[in-house]
């Protein structure tokens, strides 16, 4: 039963509105020297089974479903 | 110059509506067998100077503008 945590970013290309305005909010809270931030999702799931076939599940799974592969990259691991 | 990615996810007593979407939407895609879906946010940015002091600034970073510690939990970790 793995627990898979995928991460689903805006390519470097697209820009990030939400990053921005956090990395624009961080110096007015006194944090400086904060640069290129960038925002995406973070999907944690559990698979059934012994983890078998878990890179072409997980793969098939961000590509149709959590991720739009035209604006964004996916980064997934197993989790312990 | 060290890059941080920090996970912000709802904690585990605080509905996912998202995730329980995802999580319903899965089969009717053919992907069976997936359970305990949660998503969260992921947020990438690089801190100024040598790497000093990495935890104090990030966590007073997640505590105070990138997670509500009321409802979510954060992990944070260096990348490369």
């Amino acid at each position: 039963m793995p627990r898979v945590s995928i991460d689903v970013m805006l390519r470097d290309e697209i820009l990030d509105p939400q990053g921005q305005a956090v990395e624009r909010a961080l110096p007015s809270l006194g944090f400086t020297g904060v640069a290129g931030v960038r925002i995406g999702k973070h999907i944690e799931l559990t698979l059934a089974g012994d983890g078998t076939d878990v890179r072409a599940t997980v793969e098939a799974m961000a590509a149709t479903l959590l991720a739009n592969p035209v604006i964004e990259r996916f980064d997934w691991r197993v989790e312990d």
